[in-house]
């Protein structure tokens, strides 16, 4: 491991950007999400992502000088194709235009379809957020998880956003359906940890959390047995009707994840007339939240995205701490 | 344990809404849907409810002459105050309201505050179906469930509907964010019966499947931990921001669950472009989840809402079992 600062990180990503083949708008967007998912302490949608993003664009499956296209406009709808572009770009400028929707309509929704992984998908959450929207966005992703009843993955883990401004940290929910992301489970089988609560079957069938033996049986299970399984049938049948794009079971048939379909709502407050008192009921909220009596006395209760900013100042004042193997690699590229 | 008609059910319920103060059109839409509530195997959010529903009204909370009010029209979104009105009635309202917003704009939202219970949740999702809407709405609760890290409740456990019209059964996910739901923890106190997977945790803070222990502790189990602990949270934050309304922690300090906030939205398929192709997207989805290979080859994998027509049909035909003594005691209100 070592430290790497911001800045190098964000040259670092804009030289293998620029070379790749993206215009210097593209890139410097892209390596801003980039460097702010991993400041974020995001790494496994930062950094540990970047090479693969890279070789995505390299075998032609990520389009760099793809542009979106509207397909369809209706009130305050809007449907978009992605052409295969990057994720990332497709991705903040849907949200973009879904903010731009919810201040003519209040709330705007776009749709799109035939784009890539967004990395991490808390970026479009805090990006409405601090456009004073509230931000609700997922997508769908290939198959990566058995229905509830079955051994046999036909379910993708559609990771979920929920965004509320607040004064501090937003309120920042980013959470797929299976109790844990196909991320956080190779980093537990490669360091051998075992999983602090049950995060899928083994071979077996048995409730383990062993991530290894998840990974093998390909059974991640999903968040709340049946509930999640049964949340990640809807968002998938939501989005890819709404962007009229590809569901799980025909990403799936891809081979590489791609040509995936994604949602973006965005609600104004001040266009809703509630962003003031809004904002005032957040902080009461979140007091009230607090207020919870911790079971263990040093890990009081927080809400989703309440350390960012703190995070965010360690990896500007100290830099980023990253694997030297994946650093080295991409400086390479 | 008898069995009942839907008639008798329907003329039973509309003779105690019709002596406790509801217009006829009032009782006539209130007593079909605590019947449709019944008949779709809902029992807890209908026959079961209704003595409480009906102690509510005699007491005052639930208010039989309310009228919701419109506070705020701007584009696809208007906020509602329910007035303390009969739940049922404000949601149809609510939700009727956001099918007419999305017929215009593609999408439409309702926020509504000072409301109360809604029964079943997934009611409004299916009239969005209906419809020929993706339906989406939660509600929040008084305070029913420890955030993650404490057992001091603080969270309401915040029904979430998403339903997507099929050709068959219409897709619908109606699901609280604890692992099970207050009424299915009270039925499993009450039978003894084990919980099949833990749905909380006892006094002495331990994972159990004994319902009793979860009351007595008040401490159930939010989906996939803190993950729907997160969920919850935000939901709660949304829905009482966008109605202007009362919090869960607010409606907790009432001591009785009322003036609650709900929000809704319906996105209009035909209006939004992608209503035939979606029915068939659908179908392929549903299809390709029912080729999953069941663990268990005597319960086939089926999606949430696949066995609502089934259990309508039963009903019509043999009329429901429904316990006996709250059946008397229905007759005697």
């Amino acid at each position: 491991m070592q430290r790497v600062t911001l800045q190098e990180l964000s040259q670092e990503f804009r030289r293998v950007l620029d070379k790749s083949g993206f215009t210097p708008e593209k890139s410097a967007l892209c390596a801003r999400i980039f460097t702010e998912n991993t400041r974020d302490g995001v790494l496994s949608h930062g950094i540990n992502r970047f090479p693969a993003f890279i070789d995505y664009v390299r075998r032609g499956l990520v389009k760099t000088d793809a542009e979106p296209i509207l397909v369809e406009a209706c009130g305050a709808f809007e449907r978009w194709d992605g052409q295969q572009g990057p994720g990332v770009l497709n991705a903040h400028r849907s949200m973009a235009r879904a903010i731009e929707l919810a201040r003519m309509h209040a709330i705007g929704c776009v749709a799109l379809r035939n784009t890539n992984h967004w990395m991490r998908a808390g970026t479009y959450g805090l990006q409405a957020a601090d456009a004073g929207c509230i931000g609700l966005c997922w997508t769908n992703t290939t198959v990566l998880m058995p229905p509830w009843g079955s051994s046999e993955p036909r379910l993708g883990n559609n990771p979920l956003v929920i965004c509320v401004p607040a004064k501090g940290d937003h309120v920042l929910l980013d959470m797929s359906m299976s109790q844990f992301s196909m991320g956080r489970l190779n980093i537990a089988a490669k360091s051998g940890e075992p999983l602090p609560v049950p995060g899928g079957f083994d071979s077996d069938g048995n409730l383990t959390g062993d991530a290894a033996a998840i990974l093998r049986s390909r059974r991640p299970l999903p968040i709340g047995y049946w509930k999640g399984s049964g949340l990640a049938l809807l968002l998938d049948c939501v989005v890819s009707v709404l962007a009229a794009g590809q569901a799980t079971f025909q990403i799936g048939a891809e081979g590489d994840e791609t040509r995936i379909s994604q949602l973006f709502v965005a609600i104004h407050l001040e266009r809703a007339g509630c962003a003031e008192a809004g904002a005032q009921l957040i902080e009461q909220i979140l007091n009230d939240l607090h207020s919870a009596q911790p079971s263990d006395p040093d890990r009081p209760v927080t809400f989703p995205g309440e350390r960012t900013s703190r995070r965010r100042q360690e990896s500007a004042d100290h830099g980023v701490l990253v694997d030297t193997e994946i650093w080295q690699a991409i400086r390479k590229l």
